[in-house]
């Protein structure tokens, strides 16, 4: 048989690059966050998995995404807590830039499957987060019942997502009793990182749906540039970002007295996941002073209708032709804080492209990613207002929907999600 | 109405990243290619859309693509000509990194649609190819008529491809009167390109399917780092590269006499597309030790299992145990030149992964992108063979497939694909 090369070899390029990872050793991102990456840096970034909260959320919004949704086979709790076990173990290895496994994907014997599937050799860490959720199916099955002793600990904001007006969902697009979003700033390291967890979960869980995304359309930090989402604005600009520790202790991470059955989950967060389409075909016929009007910003800078530059406030008051500057049913004013108790989200969201659709346009849109403390505060009335009211929803479909619940960050010794099972 | 910036301002990365262009200004890779560019200079790199071949074939393979397949919807040979002028306008300018069109995504009257869709505002050309190709229905539709006066202009070669064992095709996955291969570093980049052209085409042409893919499985050049497929092995290791003129020559640029109607096609190639799932979840399963009979290489260095190191030569003669060291069946020797009269293809395939399939597999696989002289003679024997006695196929199974003629590269002057209406 031909000579092997070392695992050393293989992955040298990710073992070296864990030095960045200092700064985030928390688990959160600091002022320190490295300024706008280079492309080069960005590959080069390793990011703690353990911590007080899980990576993923205020780090630095990666460019690519791998999410997967899926549904627990098994009726047995300790396969569930083995599994989440073995998910820890590898989850952090991973995103240190290691194979899954500790024997990796060439190293081991001949007659046995690898332990890793090896499309990531010589590939380094790219900034890949691992960020773990559990949805209402874990906790009760569709009839109710308690499928793994867990149900006075279901959280009663965990709850499958109301039907919003202009909802037309594909339920093998949506729901699952488990997440998992990766990120990465190299798409074959979170496709990697998806597929080695789902191999490992073989025979407990089983996929549900996945979604490939890229193109990070919010910014989760004050040292990254908004991007832009498919209808060609700006997204994200009022976004909570990872230097708001307030914002994100009013906003994102749920408290211990939040909900009578979560005092597992503070620390944590909920997820909300998205999947909307766009009529990106007819979008583009229209007008730009209309495009405009719908979104309530400039499609330029970003600025608000009512004047200034991307981040000036929008003045909702000021008169234009017939009405206000800023048009009574513009996204901006939609969504805004003011019109929803001071409500705000941490949205990290991507561009998505799934080829096309059987009219020959493309299958396209924002796979929309928000963090909330509680989504019946912070998402459901802002997402019933937008769907009722808002201007936009005429160029959007939402195809699919989840919810999920996010424990704290595993601490060291923890496995993901144990406060959940202790 | 709120101030606007200029489209200088807005677009100043893709104008001053053009200097990477001089040494690519033929449309042909040289030995002056960059060496194995970081992802920062990736970003910059811009290739020159006119040239004697077109640009996206030897050019050093970036990491990402978006493919389009289009049916003609017109019956206008007028109109299908200015599509291409319009095409050939617009992509000039994308591949430097400029808006599709003159006015751009945000200077323009605000009563008219913009004439580009502004999601690549402020990024780099990230060095975008776009390539076009023309099919089979272009010249007959499915009844043999003659559409736009082009038949007595169909190269032999250029028919639909055969039914090959094992194909499992998707009609709405194949075929096609046109192609747009975009590829580039950035996918916001590539998906912007696809969406733009179609965007003007509208009304001309319809969108049959694309795909997007994602880490290139093939290197084009000396210059790069063979890459890795979800089998989790190096790909494409023997493939024609840029730096190869007899080759290329040989194996990939069709000669003026290579078909009697085809010589508008000559310094042209054929462009064969298969979109190829794998059934990732039965290959993870394997043992190493078959995973590597199978395909005839290691899993590590990518050497063939008779020795030596990745780009040594196969000695397909060496006995092992109970046969051949590589098996009868094993890829490497179902595919190599030695069985196919010396045949080379110049590979430039992607991965991809299109979310999960009904049973919580991933829709993944390898989009097989070959570029070669005379498909009659450069792929269906091969394909053929693979077919029949390739023990790899039990893992693959073709969901798509297409088959282009690439005209030569558009010179000053000329419109992408004028040959063929002269």
């Amino acid at each position: 048989m031909a000579p092997r090369v070392s695992r050393r070899g293989l992955l040298g390029g990710g073992v070296a690059a864990a030095g960045v990872a200092g700064a985030f050793a928390t688990g959160r991102a600091t002022a320190d966050a490295p300024a706008a990456m280079t492309p080069a840096a960005a590959r080069a970034a390793s990011y703690a998995f353990r911590g007080e909260h899980q990576a993923g959320i205020v780090t630095p919004a990666q460019d690519r995404l791998h999410f997967a949704a899926l549904d627990v086979v098994t009726d047995s709790r300790e396969e569930l807590v083995e599994l989440l076990q073995a998910w820890t173990v590898a989850a952090e290895r991973m995103t240190k830039g290691q194979a899954a496994g500790e024997i990796g994907p060439v190293e081991g014997s001949l007659d046995l499957p690898p332990d890793d599937t090896g499309e990531a050799i010589g590939l380094p860490a790219s900034g890949l987060t691992i960020t773990f959720g559990f949805g209402p199916g874990l906790f009760r099955d569709a009839e109710g019942r308690d499928r793994f002793g867990l149900a006075d600990r279901q959280p009663e904001a965990l709850q499958t997502l109301p039907h919003f007006p202009a909802d037309n969902l594909d339920p093998t697009r949506s729901y699952g009793d488990l997440c998992i979003q990766a990120c990465a700033d190299d798409p074959q390291i979170a496709v990697h990182a998806v597929r080695n967890l789902v191999r490992i979960g073989f025979g407990t869980v089983s996929v549900r749906w996945s979604q490939l995304g890229f193109g990070r359309t919010s910014s989760t930090s004050t040292s990254q540039d908004t991007a832009r989402n498919l209808f060609g604005f700006k997204d994200g600009t009022a976004n909570v970002k990872a230097e708001e520790d307030a914002a994100l202790a009013d906003h994102v991470w749920v408290g211990g007295d939040d909900d009578a059955n979560g005092a597992w989950l503070a620390g944590g967060s909920y997820l909300v996941a998205r999947r909307l389409n766009m009529t990106i075909e007819v979008w583009d016929r229209q007008p730009l002073g209309d495009q405009e009007n719908i979104v309530g910003r400039t499609k330029g800078t970003g600025a608000p209708l009512s004047g200034g530059e991307e981040f000036s406030e929008p003045d909702f008051a000021m008169p234009g032709r017939g009405g206000p500057i800023i048009p009574a049913d513009a996204h901006v004013r939609i969504v805004h804080p003011d019109q929803h108790g001071g409500a705000r989200m941490l949205r990290r969201g991507y561009n998505f492209v799934d080829g096309s659709d059987s009219l020959g346009g493309l299958n396209a849109g924002l796979f929309f990613i928000a963090y909330v403390r509680d989504p019946r505060t912070g998402f459901i009335p802002i997402q019933n207002a937008m769907a009722k009211n808002d201007a936009l929803m005429e160029y959007l479909k939402t195809t699919g929907s989840a919810l999920f619940a996010i424990p704290p960050g595993a601490k060291p010794g923890e496995y993901v999600g144990q406060s959940l099972f202790a």
